[in-house]
């Protein structure tokens, strides 16, 4: 059955992005040391065509980030900086020609925009009728295979809390931020069960996975 | 080495307590959950006078909290809902004329008052010169043994922000209570440099423990 999952690191004060987020800064301030962890794995570095890289504990995991993913789902944030209305702004996402997904990627926006098709199997569709439906296309587009929502804050909270996540991957990365986006915000009353259901200590993270329903 | 621990329970989205403390609800709104796992354990009941409990994962844990504890330090809040000036309030903390602490416990105050000799070893000090004073008489009156930080969110972090604090053990537990005291709040600014040093799932919590240095 395939699943809606969420994998995300979080600083150990629950931020996924850091104060002042910008072009310059899409992450924030700090927001990038969240993620020294994964760049450092040759699970990362080789898919991204870079030499070298660490194993460790952490590349099962970034294995399973990436594996049987057959539609990803983001938000605005995280496709970039320019919100649209799109005329006049050829922004193509963050990634460049050949972005790493390899799959349909449903953005949300506010703003309508066809279709666009980058190399490598990567199509950007922009969605405006909010996250249940651009879940629910992605479900549609990946078969068999699983949904990921890649960020940011938002996108998740809202996909939590709609209840329709299935698995939720925090790689919690032992860093204060102070301030930023918080991840896990506003689910007080969101009336969902979480069971973890594997805790997995590697160099610089810890990945904790849970189950969730409601 | 004697070292300054703290280890407490707090929810998914960072809390320590729900929100609308009082003394019919000292942890607030939902705050009780967080202590769900332990109150199931042997390791717990049986210091506590009750018979039966759960054996499991945690057990350890719960075990390496009480053990080799010299002295405590705790917050106002965790000493109770009265918070002085001390005459005509016979408040003598929440845990009856035999508290499970054995050892001298140092609360963080405004109002002076004369230490407070409970039965079973149990003495309380009210510090009114802040975290400091209160951790540094702690280690001496601990001798050989650690100092544990009890609680609440703001003696913790007050302890973490002065650099006071070795190790620290977070009991996650998968709940999000939405609003009330957030254990790690305002130390973007702190300079600590943080290692989880193991994770442990249990039923209904995952234990890390991370080694704490500035």
């Amino acid at each position: 059955m395939p699943k809606v999952k969420v994998q995300i690191s979080m600083s150990l004060d629950g931020y996924v992005a850091g104060p002042n987020q910008s072009e310059e800064h899409p992450l924030g301030e700090g927001g990038m040391d969240l993620h020294e962890w994964a760049l450092a794995l040759k699970a990362w570095r080789e898919p991204h065509g870079h030499e070298g890289g660490e194993v460790n504990e952490s590349s099962a995991v970034m294995g399973e980030m990436l594996e049987n993913v057959g539609a990803v789902v983001m938000g605005r944030n995280m496709f970039g900086p320019v919100r649209g209305p799109w005329e006049g702004h050829p922004w193509n996402g963050w990634w460049g020609d050949d972005p790493p997904y390899h799959a349909p990627v449903f953005v949300l926006t506010h703003h309508p925009r066809e279709p666009l098709q980058m190399q490598g199997g990567t199509t950007f569709y922009f969605v405006t009728d909010g996250i249940e439906d651009a879940i629910a296309r992605a479900r549609e587009a990946a078969g068999d295979k699983d949904v990921s929502i890649g960020g940011g804050a938002s996108a998740v909270q809202q996909a939590l809390e709609a209840g329709l996540v299935d698995e939720l991957t925090l790689n919690v990365v032992p860093i204060f931020l102070g301030a930023g986006a918080r991840l896990l915000d506003g689910l007080g009353d969101a009336q969902l069960t979480l069971e973890c259901t594997r805790a997995i200590n590697a160099p610089a993270v810890t990945h904790l996975t849970y189950r969730v329903s409601r």
